[in-house]
């Protein structure tokens, strides 16, 4: 006999049907005990008063029944099934659950869910965050490759850092010493100017940050794209912007049990503002008498510029432009219509910048005088600059943190929320 | 004026265009020059007289062109651009190239293209490969997709190793050491018992292993599967010989022009064979006199069982099955049908195994004892072993190595080859 899923039970009435999945609750009145099977697809209610089953009953064991499957109005789903066979096909071994999964929330810390994430995920909520997420991947798969743009994997072991600085994770490569990516960047240009001319990536991305915060994570997905043969960094944020609109509409067709399991609703994308970070910063000042530290936003200025935005433009959504030199890595292009700035923007949403992106510099002179004009010592990256020698072309690219979006897509207060398995300066485990 | 890629320029024979991309080649003839232009979809031929052009052209520029486009019959594509404006987009700052990319073929060792991806990868032909390994990974998650396996990403740092012992590159965490991940095992498992009952993920794995082969990459892409509630370690075969079948169709339909480019032409998959392995021990000492190792074949007896299969049964695939407990991970489920054996297998193709798979032990106690029989510590792996308390059904799984299998449709002598930016023991640049 074969197995059913609960969602695909409706067609079956009055017959005998084999369900396998986990006891989720257990109910006994009098002689008769109701048990919630719950799979990956829903919840069921079965009924039995034999002793023998019942006696062996334990929340979360795995089950595998067959039984005739009727109606019944009082069943939580309108249907039950009439336990024929019962087998515990995988067994449990506790005294006590961590904590509940059954009731209406879970009763324990962020970081107790965290610890036990075999038992935080089976709640059809918990696992629906991640079902999104997976239609994010999938959205950003689709939109860029039905652009043209080729799919690449990109080594996360490197002999030197990519932004350099003190962000580092150092591997032990034989008897090297090697560091893992923070970010698919030289190599994704490389990709462009080997002939790809557009790529995107689905990767790892590592920042040994010192702090652990609502929005950081030590190891997160990044989606990349990068993108030769453009005018400018306006390019990238039309093209972001089409994405944008692909994915709402995209997760709207196709997350759409997810989004309602979750109570999200996704408002329609409007286009998106672009605002200077020197108007944003002033608009900041005047609307809520906010100073802003030099060349960027704070958190607390993210948060104001998008309900600015939001209250002026209905958009959840804001491209900051035009930072400063300092600001940016030293790959950025320089705009030469503005003293000292460049060609970069970041994507605010929902008051958190979710992307950085910009047009890089692609004449391999212009590259190696600004790394000297950031102290950085040109033979470090010579690996990197080299591919600089034969025909790059304009080029520029951005990077969407997946974790976050999916994090600001659902309204989640903590981005360990959007990851199955966080890591972060103290965790490490599971 | 928009740029029109080569591919797409038929439609506008007598009109005015733009085309960019890079100088592939550069032929005069008195005073006319043709250059051939190539962009990511083909390669172009531009007509020219004009001096001044003419005096800057280097190969592999990265150049911008307008002009009338028209019929040629002596063109090698029967079209071609004469050449209105010129301008050069991406300089070149190099004496000689590190290697001729319009020849046809690359007169330079692997090693030394592999130093200049960014050269390597501008033949058409070298990029067909990773258009093919591309619709591998699409194939891959279009079809456990579609079969309902939700898509997850597991952290590639971990406080303790799958396998076990040395192949494990250390990562400095922080206060921690940690590892590099050499698979998701535990956690594609854990994912499993979390309720999302069948996953996948397309993820980086990492093997220190001390010694360089030409089917042995350090850092290499895993393709992986994991399924619960499953019967035995046949349903594993029966899902990936379907996903097979499903990718070579997949290929025909999506990577033909990269498959033509690279005169590969995918025969039909037939029913892959099942050959227990000391048959086909026996097998191959019987008809090609070769003995093999305890509990394995070697690449030699890889190879003749293949041959074997492919005379007798006319498929380049083959499973080997039931290999004995010593020979495979803690984590293996015994066949108690056969004395000191597994439910286990491998996929083997055109004589190279790419698939290691097998069923799971999924009882707590049983996992535990294992691995005291393996001789090693339960406490050591305590964040894995806690999960399987909580009801963990029968599952099972398998991993497709990305690079092999492209290496194997694509008849490649080395795995660098599928792989863009290759880590081996020697290689950690670029």
């Amino acid at each position: 006999m074969e197995r059913v899923l609960i969602k695909a039970l409706e067609g079956s009435i009055d017959e005998k049907v084999m369900v396998k999945g986990w006891v989720h609750k257990i109910n006994k009145f009098g002689q008769v005990c109701f048990i919630h099977l719950r799979d990956k697809t829903g919840i069921l209610q079965l009924v039995t008063d034999d002793e023998g089953i019942i006696e062996q009953l334990k929340l979360e064991m795995a089950i595998e029944v067959t039984g005739k499957l009727v109606k019944n109005s009082k069943a939580p789903t309108g249907i039950e099934i009439k336990v024929e066979t019962f087998k515990i096909i995988g067994k449990t071994y506790y005294d006590l659950l961590p904590f509940s999964i059954n009731q209406r929330k879970i009763k324990a810390s962020l970081e107790k869910q965290l610890d036990f994430p075999f038992m935080t995920l089976r709640r059809p909520k918990k696992r629906a965050i991640f079902k999104v997420q997976s239609e994010i991947c999938n959205a950003f798969r689709d939109f860029f490759g039905q652009k043209g743009f080729a799919e690449i994997h990109t080594p996360k072991i490197l002999a030197s850092g990519t932004e350099g600085g003190s962000e580092l994770f150092t591997v032990n490569y034989f008897d090297q010493r090697a560091f893992l990516a923070q970010s698919p960047q030289f190599y994704k240009q490389m990709m462009v100017g080997a002939g790809f001319e557009a790529v995107y990536e689905v990767g790892h991305a590592y920042r040994a940050e010192l702090h652990n915060t609502w929005r950081h994570l030590n190891e997160y997905v990044s989606l990349d794209v990068e993108m030769g043969f453009i005018t400018d960094e306006y390019d990238l944020m039309a093209l972001e912007e089409s994405f944008i609109k692909y994915l709402f509409q995209s997760l709207r067709d196709k997350a759409d049990d997810a989004l309602d399991l979750l109570s999200i609703e996704l408002k329609d994308i409007v286009d998106i503002p672009r605002i200077k970070l020197t108007d944003a910063q002033d608009l900041i000042l005047k609307e809520y008498g906010k100073k802003s530290p030099y060349g960027g936003l704070d958190g607390e200025g993210e948060k104001l510029i998008c309900e600015y935005v939001k209250e002026r433009y209905a958009s959840d959504f804001v491209f900051i432009t035009k930072y400063p030199k300092s600001k940016r890595p030293m790959y950025t292009m320089p705009d030469d219509s503005l003293e000292d700035m460049t060609k970069s923007f970041d994507l605010l949403y929902k008051g958190l910048e979710i992307t950085t992106g910009g047009q890089r510099i692609h004449d391999y002179e212009a590259l190696k005088k600004n790394m000297v004009a950031f102290d950085i010592d040109p033979k470090t990256f010579d690996f990197y600059l080299e591919g600089f020698k034969y025909g790059m072309p304009p080029h520029g690219g951005f990077a969407i943190g997946l974790e976050r979006i999916t994090m600001q897509v659902l309204d989640l207060e903590n981005i360990r929320e959007a990851c199955l398995l966080p890591r972060d300066m103290n965790r490490l485990m599971p």
